[in-house]
Formats: structure tokens, sequence, C-alpha cells
């Protein structure tokens, strides 16, 4: 690893530890096995490169990540997402919101599946309170 | 109409007036000479029933709509809310960096195509600063 | 839910309740618990709104949902419309052949997974009779 | 071109002259020219193997390739087999009815877009009744 | 079966032993009880008909397939065509680079699901060598 | 730009001219004006990180990118693939014959566009042969 790629690799996981400390790992442990220069990218580009830009606050980011993702319907990362989001502070109430108007753009079917795969991480666990 | 419907409707006219007046015209249009109906739905669910529920306020609605479409690569609906966020005070470099960020979950031709398809939007026409 | 609201859920209901009892358990039992809002709305708009305006028979309707959900590889809904289209009289052998027809628009993929995916449903029990 | 393959060729003209005559020049003209081969395919596999299978009739077939085709957004396809469901009896607001119970799969853009792009074939020329 | 359909059928069988016996029944098992004729299509189109012309050699055509199925997230068929890869001799490493190359296109979820997704096939047993 | 990035980006700029002087211009031109940062990611990331990695010829690169971006109807980066994969000595017949392929994983649609739309690129000028 030359020091230059190094650098954006070490604000990628800058980035993600602001995020979630346990979606670091959910986004490299596996794949990191058959392809560690494809984990190492994941972390670089869109972390390293995009998200630590500024110009968007990290809430904004996670929002338009959750957005995206559940459109096309990518369920391991939304998770990874909807994990961050909550850990900056977006509310269970906000995040279903979103899911919800996923249906205008992309259909009913992945809002509901969405909805149906990220049941534990958005369920109240006692009264409806966020994080 | 029914006096209930025409409540749907109305609330949802006046969430598009917050938007963008030309954008009420650009969603319906066209498509009400040979669908009437539909493009009153298309005022009374998106808007009337989802974006007029509180929860999240327009911006955030804004920032999940722009990358949810430009992820799916929904060019004419894409302008509509390119203009509704710009309306509500998004700036241009802000929503640059959204389409810039689609490219990690949905390649890209996506993010390269929202951008271009968006040119005469985003474009700045006295200083043309970027990011 | 105020009472005009409630007319549309009671139009969806009724609607639902030709297609399949069961369907109406699968479309809102595991999302109603973290977002009832979506469960009903899940019922007034489709159901509600555009399957009970007739012009279109069920028949046609459900016929209309299959291909369109086995094109976008949407199974949890696809399985939910087999079921109503078996309740309505359409025959194994009739969503077979819509399922291979859509090899044609999206390739034989999604046809493939549809099949396989709706093989419990499909399968004859005893001699190739319907429902 | 050996006899038996010039059978399936055969039997899949025969089903697109009931469809409609122009839509065998729009299937196969402008792709011809680069690949002649692909071209007569286009009308074997799903002309001459599919279609002329029965179990379903061509009304049937139609509904089921207008909602996959407009679920996915292929616009050129899309007016090819909305010109035969026409020639084939099916009513513009049938058609139209199709195109907006597409927004509950695929979400809105795609029914709002597949009605705008066909808006010169499903406009009523002298009374513009709609549904 | 008619003699001439036959023929397509043995060319695409001879294709399939080319490339994996395993694939032959992955292909067609499941779906074969349900659909017959559509197995038997599944052979005959794709393998008798398009793999079978020469023109492209089978490794560049596995390359196509593996491209196109990472990038559509179709992952039982993806899984078939990496096994058909590594039986005619490209190498994991191979492979694993193809499918990093989708996150250009596709972006980065679809790109880690199949790598999470083939894992099993991808990874080295003793020691990174390839087939 | 920082030296190091600067330095994926000449290692980017390196491979587009093996790929086509023509290209460079037409993947950051229109965007360059109001995204100057992203047509600067989308030289490094795709060719400095990953086109450049060796592992697999440019060939086998451009068969990777033409087969995902026509399965996926990304039109403007499908005619630059195709373009590249020209100047790289890959004939008119192969090309084609890529394009006849993605019809089984993506449907007739996506296969008739892509070929379509990359006519002119396509055609024979003189001896106009196929395959």
């Amino acid at each position: 690893m030359t020091p230059e790629i190094d650098d954006r690799y070490r604000r990628g996981v800058a980035v993600l530890q602001l995020l979630s400390g346990e979606a670091i790992e959910q986004v490299t442990n596996k794949v990191a096995e058959i392809a560690p220069d494809f984990a190492r990218m994941t972390i670089e580009f869109p972390f390293g490169d995009l998200y630590s830009r500024g110009v968007l606050d990290l809430r904004t980011r996670e929002v338009a990540a959750i957005s995206a993702l559940a459109a096309l319907g990518r369920i391991p990362q939304l998770r990874v997402h909807v994990m961050a989001a909550l850990n900056l502070g977006v509310t269970r109430a906000e995040i279903v919101e979103l899911l919800m108007q996923i249906s205008i753009y992309a259909g009913f079917p992945p809002a509901l599946n969405a909805l149906a795969e990220c049941h534990d991480l958005l369920i109240d666990k006692d009264e409806r309170t966020t994080t």
C-alpha cells in the first residue's frame, strides 16, 4: 500500500468510525478474504474520497444512501446505512418515513421489502425512543 | 371528485406550491390529457398523503427524491425535484454533491447522466463556482 | 383514521377479500408493526384507489401484476399475486406461461427465478387441476 | 436459413401479422442492417416459440407485454405492444388503466413516462374521453 | 419434441457440457418440474442458438455472462457462469477482478454482493492457485 | 490537486489514451463544467485504480464494460466503450455478437436498443458484412 493510498484509506476509516464501528466490519469482512484490494477500495472511494469532502453533512449523506439503496433494493448495504443513520441520531420514525417515501419513486414492493428486511433495526424495543 | 378525495388533492397542491409552481404543471400537464385521474393521483398520493405528513422536513424529502430518482435514472422526475430543491434553498453545489454520491450505489453512469441531464439547472449562471 | 380515509381502506379490503384472505395478512403483517400507516396505505392506494376502479377486471389486473413483478424480480409480492390469481381461477399452466413470456422482456434469469421461487405454488399436487 | 429454423420464423411472422403489420417492421428494421440474425431471432423466439404456443390468448399476452415493458421502462418496445394491443381491440382506456396500475409495482415515474411517451397512441383523436 | 427442435437442444447440451456438467442440472432441474418446456428453451435459445454460433470463443462469452449477471444482481445464474468460467480455465483472480470492475457500471453494492455470494466458489482452498 | 491524487489521474489518462482519445473528452466534457471534481474521479477510480491493475487485458475489460452497460441500458457510456473496443481491434461482428448475447440475461429490449443506439458505430461503411 503506497503512502498516498494509505491516506485515502485512513480518511475513509475515520468517516466510518463516525458512522458505526460495526459498519466497518460489515462492509469489508466477508469480501476481504477473496478480494482484499476491493475491500480497501470500498473504504477509499465512497468514504475516503466522497463522504470526507464535506459540502453535505453526514446526516444528509445517510438520507441519500438509504434512499438510493432502498430504491435499488440493495438490502445488505441498506442495513449498514440504516445502522449508521441510527448512530448519527436519525430516529426510527424518520427512517421509516424515508422508506415509505421510496414507494413513490420505485413502487410499493421495494418500500415494503426494505421495511421488512430492516424490521429488527427499526422495531422499537420499549417505547419508541430513538437510538 | 368526492369531497374527501378533494381534501387529499388540496393538501397535495399546497405542498407542491411550497416546492415549485412550475413543478405542478410539469408533473401533471402532458399526462392529464390522456389520464386525468392519474394526474390527480400523482398529486394526491405522493404530495397529499406522504409529503404532507410532516416527520421529515421538505428539504430532507427532496434529498431523498433526488437520490432515489438519480439512482433509478428517472430523468424527467429528477429534473422536477432538482428544481424543487433549488426553490427550497438547497444550493447547486449540494445537489451536485448528492448526484456524485449516487455513483457509489448505482455506478458512474447514472451519476454522470444525471449531471449531464440537469446541466442547465445546475450550471451557475454568473460565477460558475462548483464545490 | 378520518372517515374518508377509512372509506378508501374499506374499498381496498373488499378487493383484497376477492383476491385472497391470506394475501391481506401477507401484504400488511410484518410491516404493520413498524409502519402501520404504510400498511394502511398499501391497501388504500393499490387496492382502494386503483383495483376498485373497474375498467379492467381482476383477472386482467392480476396478469398485469404478475408480469410487472416477475420482470422486476420482486419475489414476495409476486407470490402474493400468484396466490391471488390462483384464487381467481387462473390456472397453474397459464401462470407458468406468463412467467415464461417474461424472459422476452427481462431475460431468462428473472423468468427462471420467478418459476423457482413460486415452485410450491405452481407444482401440481395431483394431476394438474387448477385451484 | 435451415428449413426447421424457417419454420419457427414463419410461425413468428404469422403471429406478428395478427398483432400489427407495422410492428414487424418496427421490431426488425433498424437492427436488421447490422444484426440480421438477431432480427430473425427476435421474431423466432418471442413470437415463433412463445406467442404461438396458445395457452394464453393474444390479448392476455399483450397485457403481459405492456405491463412488463412499462415496469422496466423499455419505451420503443412498449410502443410496439401498445400498437399491437390497440389492433387486437384493447381500448385506449384499458391501456391507460394498465399503465396507471404499474405505478404500484414500479413507482410513479415509469407510469408517468409510459403515458407521456405513448401520448400520441393513446390520445383519443375525436372525442377525447378517458376512463 | 420435433426433430428440428431436438437439434437446437442437442447443440445446446453440447455447449453446456464444455462449460460444466453440473451447470446443466442447475439450469434446468428445479424449473423442469413445473415448466419442462421452458427448461428446454433455456438450453435451446441461449446455448443452442447463441453460444454455438462461434464468432466469440466460450471464454469471452463467459466474461460477458458474468459481467451482465453481476451488474443485474442475478445471483443463481451468476454462480452457474462463475462455475463455467472456472471450468474453462479462467482463474479465480480474473473472476474477482471482473466483479470488482462491475462497481464502475452498477455501483459497489452489486459488486460486493456478487463477491459475497460467490465466496465459496472464489475462495482459494490451499494457496491461491487458480482452478 | 495533491501530488498523489495526480498520480492516479495520470494513470487513468494513460489508460484512456490506449482506449480512445475521443473517449476522454466524452467521459468528462459536459460534466466537467458543473462537477470538475467528479470528472476527475471518473478518470481516477475506473481507469486509474481499476483498469490499470493489469490482471485482465484491456480487451477483456472492454467486453465486460460493454456487457454490463448494455444489460443496464446505459447508452452514452455504452457508446464510449464500443468506440474503445473498436480502437482495440475488437471487430464489429464481435461487438454485435456480444450485444446479441445480452438478450439472454436482460431480455430482447436492451439488446435491440443497444444495437439501434450504436447503429452508426457498428454499421460497416464499405462492405456491410455482419456475422
